[in-house]
């Protein structure tokens, strides 16, 4: 089964790379055919025998911690498997590889009535399933637990509640603030032959492993863990940002550092794999704005910046780039979004979701739906759906309930943060002597070596000796803005 | 089946490509699970009754010509596999995708002894198979007979000797002959950049889709079909010779057209690929020499070439270039041989397989006796391995019985050129004006959209009116060469 997933990782890779078009109805239809054989094997009679011979308890009792992770595991994944017509999986999984296709076309053009139909049938099809596995209290509970497991819309409710609570008035004391940063410099023409240099010496900087990946251009970044010999991260280059590709960059580096060093020992069980989104994110959101948003990583690698592009930030002192790439602003696009302003893209998200799984939002609304959200939440409209509805890759992949992980892992990243920089004497210290690469041991000593045979819940007691707590985001972000907007 | 075909097509494209390192050893256990599932599929019971099915008379009747080759082409298949253990096959598969890994490095490093092992155990594996499968006459011809259906040791000893017999004289003509080309401007410094963009301008000119294929760069140059509207080739690029990437481009888009040109109506099935390896070569050679190396196509051309290599060429007359490209001149590297000894090049490697499947050769053997073939038929020795013994992929792959298949294809291209060049009328007209499009719409007519629908015979048969006649080669050949160097 893991060599399964790991062919279909590389054909939706490929597809996205670099697939000639003519070829890619046929490819649909050889990762529909995987992926049913692949469901075909997750809830044959042989794996249910398997899950029966180990659960029972003389057998059980004489597996490894890892082994009884690894059976419950695919308990989990049979039971919820097993609700599913396989010729119905089948074809979700066609419908949404070819509704990928669509989507990057549909954004393009803007034009949201041609992906509509695709996106109809995705949440339809969503609708049937979570009737097929059942819910407790809201429909989109059980999508949202397949990224977090025991995440829960109240829960969400409550601690999105809370942060949006401090973060609309530290938005708008920033927003009232005389001491804007200067952000011109960073709209230059960027060669992207050296943006693609400078992203290139900040991944080896991190402890990227060039031997076990590589760096490609699509429209969305991504990163895909095939193995952790081969963990791919793409991203892509605005002409006129400087920023954008890194910190693109930046952030899948994150995930793929934790696919990289996953203990090799788990490679060919469910086990290897990050334990949640959350987590996932946490560690994408820990590299891109902990790390490489932070004063420290500019001091020591500005003048790295400079001499990448020659004689185009002569006149910029570190401090004043510092605050140009802290800048708050609310915007139209999710992964261009400050540290701050980006929860709200999220929880815009977060409720349409909900919306489209309570039926009190229907796929045809969702432009309207969209742009008025974004009027409410973050003062700014789309002028068309390419930067509004269609920005995202995500619901072209099936992939509702993902989202909210992005704020959770803020939360968990702020809060892993405090410990490491606790136990390595001052983060910022290693960071401003270029030596990112004890940080990176330290993370894949505490989280990434266990992939997913410890919950996201024992990382983070493990690791910080507390459960999720969203208090040292909030505190995080204040401190870090109120010292650049001198509030 | 043809899913699963794919895939593989796509992961070993993969592997060559850029795959990263580290994780090639766990990729080839996912090839070798695929591919194993294929062999299982192929020889299942359920093949097996399909099979019964559709050969009763009274349901073989009522199948169209079409689906009657499809079920002789599976039949065929099923009675080959069902021989061989399904453990023994996929074992098979793992080792030759290791095989290859090794085999690349080893040629980097001219170490044969690095990949000896493997290659011992490739051979060995493929004497147990062709007990398995059986032979007549001589062990080889089993081997042979899966690229060139019929082909045998005694009809190629029979076709090469008479081959022989013919290039040898005219290559001591050629080389007493005053009127040697000056081929001194070949070897200058080209950039990359330049020579992938004439590359892409030719594969152009001659039809080649790019929404259906795409051009990369491998240590050896290959084309890969995964489905008609995705076929993909590969070149490589040598810093100090115009030619080298150029006609490894040509020669594998030659292969390419075929590919994307086999009929929609095949896709999904047995049929949709070549009929051949001899008439896919013929394609491939065709395409390279006939149409590549024409004097025709250089008074076309040249004036690009010197465009895309700005002050390269001035000095230089189109005629001087044209008769440069055509040298004729013993070397060590089969795919930068000249076409006339080319087939020479072939004819080692024949004789050396015909010895590893008589055991008069041992795979220990093979440096020291390739050495001395090459000494023998082509009066040079390499100086390492790396550019003797180690320089084709071919073995790595377990590909034994494939090399004789481009003297064949060069035989068979001599043989259609005169038919095209008949019926359109003056092939050297066209290319003149570079209509290559004609000469690409012509051949898909007569050859390509048939795919594996028809057999080599019935092709070469259907188009020429006759069968194999290898005198229009030697005839082709004589008349060029004899122009060249005013013999």
């Amino acid at each position: 089964m893991k060599s399964y997933e790991e062919a279909i990782g590389l054909i939706y890779w490929d597809m996205r790379t670099g697939a000639p078009k003519k070829g890619i109805a046929q490819r649909s239809e050889v990762v529909g055919e995987l992926s049913g054989e692949l469901f075909r094997m997750s809830v044959s009679d042989e794996m249910g025998a398997f899950l029966d011979y180990f659960l029972q308890e003389d057998n059980h009792g004489q597996l490894s911690r890892t082994d009884r992770k690894i059976v419950s595991e695919c308990k989990k994944e049979f039971d919820r498997s097993k609700k599913i017509p396989p010729q119905r999986y089948q074809e979700y999984v066609v419908l949404t590889s070819q509704a990928e296709a669509a989507w990057e076309e549909a954004k393009d053009k803007a034009d949201f009535a041609s992906f509509q139909p695709y996106l109809e049938k995705i949440v339809a099809m969503n609708h049937e399933f979570i009737d097929l596995w059942g819910y407790e209290g809201h429909k989109y509970n059980t999508l949202l637990d397949m990224y977090e497991p025991g995440m829960t819309v109240a829960k969400l409710d409550q601690v999105f509640g809370a942060l949006r609570e401090q973060v609309v008035p530290l938005l708008s004391a920033i927003q009232a603030s005389p001491h804007r940063p200067d952000t011109s410099f960073l709209k230059q023409q960027f060669e992207k032959e050296k943006q693609k240099k400078f992203s290139l010496f900040i991944l080896e900087q991190m402890g990227y492993d060039f031997a076990a990946g590589r760096l490609d251009e699509t429209v969305h970044p991504f990163a895909t863990g095939l193995n952790p010999g081969d963990v791919r991260i793409t991203t892509r280059y605005l002409p006129d940002d400087v920023n954008s590709a890194l910190f693109g960059t930046i952030h899948e580096g994150g995930h793929a550092l934790y696919e990289q060093n996953i203990s090799l020992e788990l490679v060919g069980t469910p086990l290897c794999t990050g334990t949640s989104m959350g987590i996932h994110e946490s560690q994408s959101r820990f590299w891109e704005n902990t790390i490489g948003r932070s004063r420290a990583f500019w001091s020591r690698y500005y003048s790295d910046l400079q001499q990448h592009y020659p004689g185009q930030f002569d006149r910029v002192e570190a401090e004043a780039f510092y605050r140009a790439t802290n800048e708050v602003k609310p915007s139209l696009i999710r992964i261009e979004a400050d540290e701050l302003t980006y929860n709200l893209h999220i929880m815009v998200r977060y409720e349409i979701e909900k919306a489209l799984f309570d039926g009190s939002v229907r796929v045809s609304d969702l432009p309207e739906v969209w742009n008025e959200k974004y009027r409410d939440y973050l003062g700014v409209v789309p002028s068309h759906n390419g930067e509004g509805v269609l920005q995202d890759v995500h619901w072209s992949g099936g992939a509702f309930g993902y989202f909210p992980s992005y704020a959770l892992g803020n939360m968990y990243a702020a809060q892993i943060a405090r410990t490491l920089d606790r136990e390595l004497g001052g983060t910022d210290a290693l960071v401003a002597e270029g030596r990112l690469l004890p940080i990176k041991e330290w993370l894949s000593d505490k989280i990434y070596q266990y992939g997913k045979s410890l919950t996201p819940s024992e990382i983070i007691m493990q690791v910080t000796g507390e459960e999720l707590n969203p208090s040292y985001l909030v505190e995080y972000l204040r401190a870090k803005y109120s010292d650049i907007y001198k509030l």
